[in-house]
């Protein structure tokens, strides 16, 4: 039997409708806050990737479904949004129009290649928005605002905000040179990634898995201690703009992402649920003034957020918050012989222009097992022809909840069975 | 600069939301006939394709996106759903569901290395459906019901169904003898692809796109001839069943479908617009009752269909017929002044709160210029709010319609804009 690949899922039906709520949630979201919907290819050319995330990043090194297709070109699954994004913005010259900045949202699956644990999966969902072409830091308020919430709308409660701002390249390179001075002396002490960090990023060492709990670690330079003035300037307005939104946080001077491309804003927000596991970010994201020119376009600058659905949705069973099915079926109908099942897929046809969502048995089963089938389904109306009934062109309906019978003619099936199934949902 | 991978697009913002209304007439369609989503991985365990899709189709042998993982694990981009989806139904066990058939549907992109030309891409998306566990032919008529239902709901009028039947394997088997008598004695005409099909799969040989023209192809012997009694009575029903819904046909015997694990009904949904391309084949689709057992489950008939959305789109396009843009912003927030922006702020957020479309300056520009953004975006109402109207807790509200003005207070704007969006789209 051949399996689903390692590291990937099938979503059944007892789980997508799940899906589908959050999206639609998430969809709304994006058209309130004017955010639109960009959808670029599943694989990019790989220069795209170690150009932008970053070539000492462990998802570049590591993680990267990386191929040739048949013409030659390496290519490589998405890993994330942002790069894309930002390559379409650059690519189709979006940085001309009138009103910047041009704000973008994707939803769909991103690859990695990671060691399998729990809420970590090689294909998984992302949500992502991209604010590309204005650097002002009420668009930073904004940005985080639309995850809180999403986050919000869709059921989750026990969440929290952490910031931190990376400032920008002159803050960064002060930092860095304090970094390799912290280090340096002791480096023989920590990974071999870290030693190779250490002169081309500094910065990851403080991300790495291996060597977090390194002494040397908790006391290393803060990159808010070497903010310049512009830079805590930009950080104390994005933080009035949260206070003004009523959105709290938390600082948190570690905070650094694992892509290379952020500077000033950097934000998680992580589920503080006790039922959630040890990974308890559910999304990240920051500023990347200088994305859009490193990948070709005239300076502008960008920020955005990627949050994984996945997490999202155990981050609501951890909390045992529930998404409610409304994919059950509204009437179930039941025919009994041969020309009566041609009458009933009329009668199908009729109650699915009504847009009653409905259903019959093809298993030509005895009545007995087809109301068996009924209860399952949860329907709320059955319908029954037999060949009486068909004599009279009229139908028998029943409503489940109450046991109420009656005998419909087919010309009038449609509506009237409309009328029952929204009467019985008020 | 780095582009978008050859055969493949970016769907920006004045595209995107034409794919979401085909997503939802499609998610609503198949809610109403009771498909219910099913999500697989893009990519598989290549053997999944060579097994169920066939080992000398164009498909397997050419176009496949095939790459090893690093664990050394052949993988391929999925070039069609019904595969995973049969592979889903297997491994799940979802043949033990005591309601048979299991009714799927999926969408999203696949993928084949094709030669490029219009409305052929390397990356497509397909939405299809699947009925698993049933050989009723009522669900054959059901499937291509839905088919033709989407595209009427999209508002495609100029559609035409064909119709074959491809027997079952007993009447497939005379068949394919007919065809190595016919072809035989003059096989050293025909490509070497053909040639090669002749030992291994003759009916390929009908599916030729080099030898179309060969004057051997038109009276080949047609599969109708050879059809056995019980695949002509089942042809015979699910005619009868698509009369019943009034969906119009026409037979065409040379309707072979490119992929092996076809059986007994096989359709194909073709545009008739003259504004159409030379591929004209929207959807596609048929029984494969032999695939559930191939893939290691037990024997359960099946049957389905894939439509591509990017030719849904270019045949509405086609057609002249438009889908309609409801994503424009419905509130414009222009803040002139430090102060006045932190509450332009709270006032976005009261906005989007109450569900209002809305959208705000972020370049800090003068009034005039933010007037024009606002018209630009399509906006219903514009929101001024500058140092008096701060002064008074309140905004100025214009309905850009009519130019009526009012002065709202900060506290009720939500409420009230909400309100004077309704109205004006009464």
């Amino acid at each position: 039997m051949i399996k689903v690949p390692r590291g990937t899922q099938d979503i059944l039906p007892e789980q997508s409708y799940k899906w589908q709520a959050v999206e639609n949630i998430i969809r709304q979201t994006c058209n309130v806050y004017q955010y639109k919907e960009i959808r670029t290819p599943i694989f990019e050319h790989t220069e795209l990737f170690t150009r932008s995330v970053g070539d000492t990043t462990d998802i570049v090194q590591k993680e990267m479904y990386t191929f040739e297709d048949r013409g030659n070109r390496s290519l490589t699954l998405r890993p994330e949004g942002t790069a894309s994004t930002v390559r379409a913005y650059v690519e189709h010259k979006l940085f001309g129009q009138p009103d910047q900045p041009v704000k973008l949202y994707y939803m769909g699956p991103m690859f990695r290649y990671e060691r399998q644990q729990a809420g970590r999966y090689r294909q998984f969902v992302q949500f992502g928005i991209e604010a590309i072409g204005s650097a002002d830091p009420a668009v930073d308020a904004e940005v985080i605002a639309l995850a809180m919430d999403v986050y919000k709308k869709a059921g989750l409660k026990e969440i929290k905000l952490v910031l931190n701002s990376l400032g920008d390249s002159e803050s960064r390179n002060a930092h860095k040179e304090a970094l390799v001075a912290h280090f340096a002396p002791r480096i023989d002490e920590f990974c071999g990634d870290c030693q190779n960090r250490l002169e081309k990023n500094p910065l990851r060492i403080l991300d790495c898995k291996r060597d977090r709990n390194h002494e040397l670690m908790a006391i290393a330079p803060k990159l808010t201690d070497y903010l310049n003035e512009e830079s805590a300037t930009y950080f104390e307005k994005v933080k009035t703009y949260l206070d003004a939104l009523d959105i709290a946080y938390e600082i948190d001077p570690n905070l650094v992402r694992g892509l290379d491309y952020y500077n000033h804003t950097a934000f998680e927000i992580m589920s503080t649920s006790s039922g959630f596991g040890a990974i308890t970010t559910l999304a990240g994201g920051g500023r990347y003034n200088g994305l859009v020119e490193e990948l070709g376009g005239p300076s502008s600058p960008g920020i955005g957020f990627a949050m994984s659905i996945e997490r999202l949705l155990l981050a609501l069973e951890a909390e045992k918050s529930e998404i409610e099915d409304h994919s059950s079926v509204d009437a179930y109908v039941i025919a009994l012989g041969d020309e009566p099942k041609i009458a009933a897929m009329k009668v199908l046809k009729d109650l699915r222009q009504a847009g009653v969502s409905s259903d019959m048995d093809y298993a030509d089963r005895k009545l007995k097992a087809q109301m068996k089938s009924a209860d399952r389904k949860k329907a709320k109306v059955v319908l029954i022809l037999g060949e009486d009934e068909l004599a009279n062109s009229s139908v028998q309906v029943k409503l489940l909840a109450t046991g109420e019978q009656q005998l419909i003619s087919l010309g009038e099936v449609g509506n009237k069975v409309q009328q029952m199934i929204r009467e019985e949902q008020q």
